[in-house]
């Protein structure tokens, strides 16, 4: 910590690997594969903590973060991003040499597949349960006919299954709302299991977004969950009930710039570039992109809401606090701040360090 | 552009030079120094760009950020971010082999540079003329005379005069804004200048947001603009009426993943891992994250905004289009995306390539 002179990501590895040992015994609970998502921590050092539970099947979301993990010795990977056709000759190379699974949610995306797969491929039927984002809808069992019928035109491909992401549970208000979310999309997974079973009995259902993965109890004939935020949380999830802030395991460290008395603001060098935009709103409904621990004698404190992260440009950040806060920050102080969105601070800082001092480079961005 | 397969950063180097032609002419007619900020692009080669026009001294906004452009050959950088006394040894290392001038705005960093300064180092106070993000209010003078005195303890320190940056100009709802907002700022440096030009006859004025150097025509008594978004511009200083479509040199090109006719969404590979969580507001109040260019037949368009980037997730980005433009778009289609905030995109992005195909690399994240 001494030596930090600008905005560095601290990962704290305990509570890293406390985090992955629940959610794995949480699987092994409901026997359920764990699948993580790797594109929170994009990084191959982060990648051997999830070995020590056993873990190795992992989720992906770009072909380039496929192609990086699996140059780290990981074998079996789903990329789990619906298909873009213009990547197939890397995608063909990546099955060439690894276990690749991939989504379709459309024709067009099949029929490249079917003429142009020279690998054994896994394939899953994105299926949207109600985010609205990609996916067929869950009811458009005509569609998934289609779909089904051209793959089955090519025999490196095998269906795999239905596979969904959930992510409307993270606009959730309540945790009862994101269990509510989450069983009515196991509901249409598993009328979607009924209906294709019989033809394909070696199909699967994915599903696990990291807010329901750690809170629902209920996943009565999912077979895998594929869950990424969980491994350092974050103030969204906190936000959301999912965790506590002991579970979150990432942070800002930045220095304390200046200071305004007049608005009882901090100016610290932590910006756009460092946190991303990404916000929440604190209790009186304000906008805030970031939580503010700061050290008050030898002990660390987290301030209430009344003091966050109020403004970013792109270099500075600007902190709200109270009065009485307010005298106890000074310039050249190292403050440390809770992100809105681990996954996307993470990706904007390139590398992290964790609290024992270890340096973690994540994957190149091209 | 057939070679893209992922989301990709396009510059169109000519408008680049148009707009740094332009700028140069301005700040020529004016008899402004033109000291561009680099921020923006963070590229070593488009720095080659400005020299064409006779740019030699330079804005950079992180200890990072100058040493990696005194490292590619410019000697003479104004570090525009208030000083960071936890960097004092890098500091004091840049102004050993470069012209440095440094940024303070309190008495805790003046008397760091005060004790610790060990090289010849410019030092401009900074102001706040009406951001209120950072810098010392324009009127209290006494705490400019505390600083000053401060820094006249050592004499490696020059002081250089006042520096501000007017960045409330994005905040404009009109031009008429940004040109009330630039003349106040000049207001304030003026009185200031005619209050401290006795003592420190060198003494200088610098200022200079894009929307107030490309807009405004009054620079009375100022010496030194310092814009930076200029190059490459955006839909956010669209919106502002500082600049036409036509000027802005950045796009990226994103692959259709999918379509969904019932919600008319194009989804694009292309999230908020590309273009950062800035937004702008449409004509009719939405937030978007970027303006669509597509193919019809050999021409390229613009669609209207009624046809806007709406939606980001990490990877993903969803498309709201018209009917009628729906039928034009394919999977498998590359869409071109105007980015709302250019130095936010470009810094995302990591590197860009010319419209000519030619790579560039920005300077490296830590």
């Amino acid at each position: 910590m001494t030596e930090i002179t600008r905005p560095t990501l601290i990962i704290d590895k305990a509570v890293c690997l406390q985090n992955i040992e629940r959610m794995a015994k949480k699987a092994e609970k409901y026997q359920l594969r764990l699948r993580p998502h790797f594109k929170t921590h994009q990084a191959a050092k982060i990648g051997e903590w999830f070995k020590l539970f056993g873990i190795s099947q992992i989720t992906v979301s770009s072909v380039l973060m496929a192609e990086y993990f699996a140059s780290n010795g990981w074998n079996d990977i789903t990329l789990a991003f619906s298909l873009n056709i213009l990547e197939i000759n890397r995608i063909n190379r990546l099955a060439d040499s690894i276990k690749l699974n991939v989504l379709v949610e459309n024709k067009e995306a099949a029929e490249v597949l079917a003429l142009q797969a020279t690998n054994k491929v896994g394939v899953y039927l994105k299926i949207d349960t109600g985010y609205n984002r990609t996916g067929i809808p869950a009811g458009r069992t005509g569609r998934i006919d289609s779909i089904l019928d051209v793959l089955s035109k090519n025999s490196k491909l095998t269906f795999k299954g239905f596979l969904t992401h959930t992510g409307h549970t993270y606009n959730a208000l309540s945790t009862n709302e994101i269990f509510s979310s989450h069983f009515d999309a196991l509901l249409k997974l598993k009328k979607l299991k009924n209906n294709y079973k019989k033809n394909y009995p070696g199909m699967e259902l994915s599903m696990g977004d990291t807010p329901s993965a750690t809170i629902c109890g209920n996943f009565d004939g999912i077979d895998e969950i594929r869950p990424g935020n969980f491994v350092f949380y974050d103030l969204m999830q906190h936000n959301l009930g999912v965790c506590d802030i002991a579970d979150i395991a990432v942070k800002v460290v930045c220095p304390v710039i200046a200071k305004h008395v007049s608005r009882n603001e901090i100016v610290i060098y932590g910006g756009a570039i460092h946190f991303s935009k990404e916000t929440v709103q604190n209790t009186d409904g304000k906008e805030l992109y970031g939580r503010v621990i700061i050290k008050k004698g030898n002990e660390k404190v987290l301030l209430d809401t009344k003091n966050y992260l109020s403004r970013l440009s792109q270099e500075h950040g600007i902190i709200k606090v109270t009065p009485a806060n307010f005298k106890q920050i000074k310039v050249g102080d190292l403050v440390e701040v809770i992100p809105v969105h681990s996954c996307l601070t993470a990706n904007m800082m390139g590398h992290m360090i964790t609290t024992e001092g270890e340096f973690i480079e994540m994957m190149p961005k091209y």
